[in-house]
């Protein structure tokens, strides 16, 4: 990415083993983040490219003399995190305060938007899927590299129970599966606050019981509305505007949590008596630790029973990348596929 | 009150049986909140005073056709909120949102500095003492009305354990009972930020570890050099003023949780990436819900294994109150009991 909205494919060095510890993968699957869209508003233009993506199933390719748990052939996921897996952040969890770790598509770590890539601390970072999986079940394994953990980390940080109400702030792909893992961790009243009929529909399917498609005053009265005028128990924040963290103060009961996954496009909110101190409310939430979540949550992906991978609705190849940019901005994809 | 500075002793009507559910009590023993100083300094100026007080220990003098728990003569202890007792939020330990509860000092309830006063509510809301109780121990068991309660929720609320490390800002009554509450529940670690020496010396007594009498960035840093550059699991923040907020979000881990009970004087503040999505942090707290806690910590009160109520450093008469706040005001005393 150049810039907003300039997404080019380009030809660059393919990437080498630089650490004893990295791994070297040819990537399988890539997509577009939700949260990709962000530079793509507003990224100042310049004159070097920044590599994007950090969602990718791959092969392994080559690995350094220190990595002992991977080797060439296997099938792996890659969270949106690398991280050493042996830290104290890392046994406590959160991975995406590692130590040892980083982000990609920076600080000379490639984008998983691309053909091949560096794996730093491929031993903590990569996850080992069983060989021969079906490729029907790609896009599902591919959501485990950010979409369905992230989601799955609302739900967990916001403590949903069998006993709790929940509302999802958000349609978009996270917001889904933070439906979707809510259900898992036993909620029986979701309300899911999101304009997108497709979406919202989709969303009923993951376990969704209302909908408010409103926003704002009229929103948060809806879903007052919906419940006795005492709001939920939890509301899971997937959008990261300003608007959505007032929503969702709106919409949380006295003593309730508000989770949030949505990257935060704001620095100030309220947070006084008359927001969350008053009425006892938490504020949780931040970058998932998806590498804490995927041990657990791929079982059911590949049995089948879960399948977070029907937020992809289309699919590019990697030249048509910025084509994919563009069909997530303008709402006409939820989210895009990357087959290379 | 009639204004910031201005707090007068005056005769007013005595308190009455106004509902059923009512009780009148006499107060044996009161005292002025941390949180009094504020209309302290910035009530405006009216022509009618607004009572004062809520924290108070007395003896029932009459009760209401339905209360059920209660006779004349019951030595109680009254929360700084009153609740039914038996609404949904009552049973989950949350009695601040009770749905037929309130506050004293408003809407035609008086306050605690004061002879007498209607309870309402008054099953819910009194906790009887044992008769014959040591006059020794009132102060202690007065503390149960507000500051030890209110500390204990913000070592709830923070989830303080044996495993984790815990920074408590503020080094008034509140902050001090935070030490005590972080300790009962199994702290080993406990950094006190407070510049008064005599009440940091009473906070080593209660259980504090370390003091840090250095506050902003000097003070922050100071915590971080003392938690091996990472700050504490655990900030309970018992000032309530934006830069104790700040030194909060500067001390806390990554993962950790920001515990507030000093009640904010601010709205607006850094909740984004930068501050606590980006490590995890999770922000919680509110008015303490000290009924719930008041069976859990009486025992120890009474056995006098905790003795809570060192933080009264003076006594003064009902009818010396202003001085009571002056001398709180001027940092002269940490706490003024007033014995009618």
């Amino acid at each position: 990415m150049y810039g907003a909205g300039d997404v080019r494919v380009e030809t660059v060095p393919d990437p080498i083993l630089n650490q004893p510890t990295d791994a070297i993968v040819r990537i399988v699957r890539a997509c577009v983040c939700g949260s990709d869209l962000h530079p793509f508003h507003d990224m100042p233009a310049g004159a070097v490219g920044t590599p994007m993506g950090h969602e990718f199933l791959g092969v392994v390719e080559e690995v350094g003399s220190e990595v002992r748990t991977l080797a060439p052939g296997d099938f792996v996921i890659a969270p949106f995190a690398w991280s050493d897996g042996t830290c104290d952040f890392c046994r406590e969890g959160l991975q995406t305060s590692c130590r040892h770790g980083g982000f990609w598509a920076g600080n000379g770590i490639g984008g998983g938007q691309a053909e091949a890539i560096r794996v730093p601390q491929a031993d903590g970072t990569l996850v080992k899927i069983p060989a021969g999986v079906d490729a029907a079940l790609y896009p599902s394994l591919l959501t485990l590299s950010d979409v369905y953990g992230t989601g799955y980390h609302a739900a967990v940080r916001g403590r949903v129970t069998a006993r709790t109400t929940v509302t999802v702030i958000g349609d978009g792909a996270v917001g889904l599966m933070a439906v979707l893992s809510a259900r898992q961790l036993g909620a029986e009243r979701i309300i899911l606050m999101g304009r997108h009929t497709s979406r919202t529909d989709l969303g009923r399917e993951f376990g969704a019981t209302d909908v408010v498609a409103a926003r704002g005053e009229e929103g948060i009265a809806l879903v007052r509305e919906l419940t006795g005028g005492d709001g939920t128990h939890v509301v899971l924040e997937a959008v990261g505007h300003l608007p959505a963290y007032e929503q969702a103060v709106g919409v949380v009961r006295a003593g309730g949590v508000i989770s949030r996954v949505g990257v935060p496009q704001y620095e100030q909110a309220p947070v006084g008596f008359g927001s969350l101190f008053g009425p006892n409310v938490t504020l949780t939430g931040g970058p998932a630790p998806v590498r804490a979540y995927i041990d657990r949550l791929l079982p059911g992906v590949l049995d089948g029973s879960v399948q977070p991978g029907k937020v992809f609705d289309r699919t590019v190849s990697l030249s048509e990348t910025p084509e994919g940019y563009r069909l997530m901005d303008s709402r006409e994809a939820l989210k895009v596929l990357i087959a290379p």
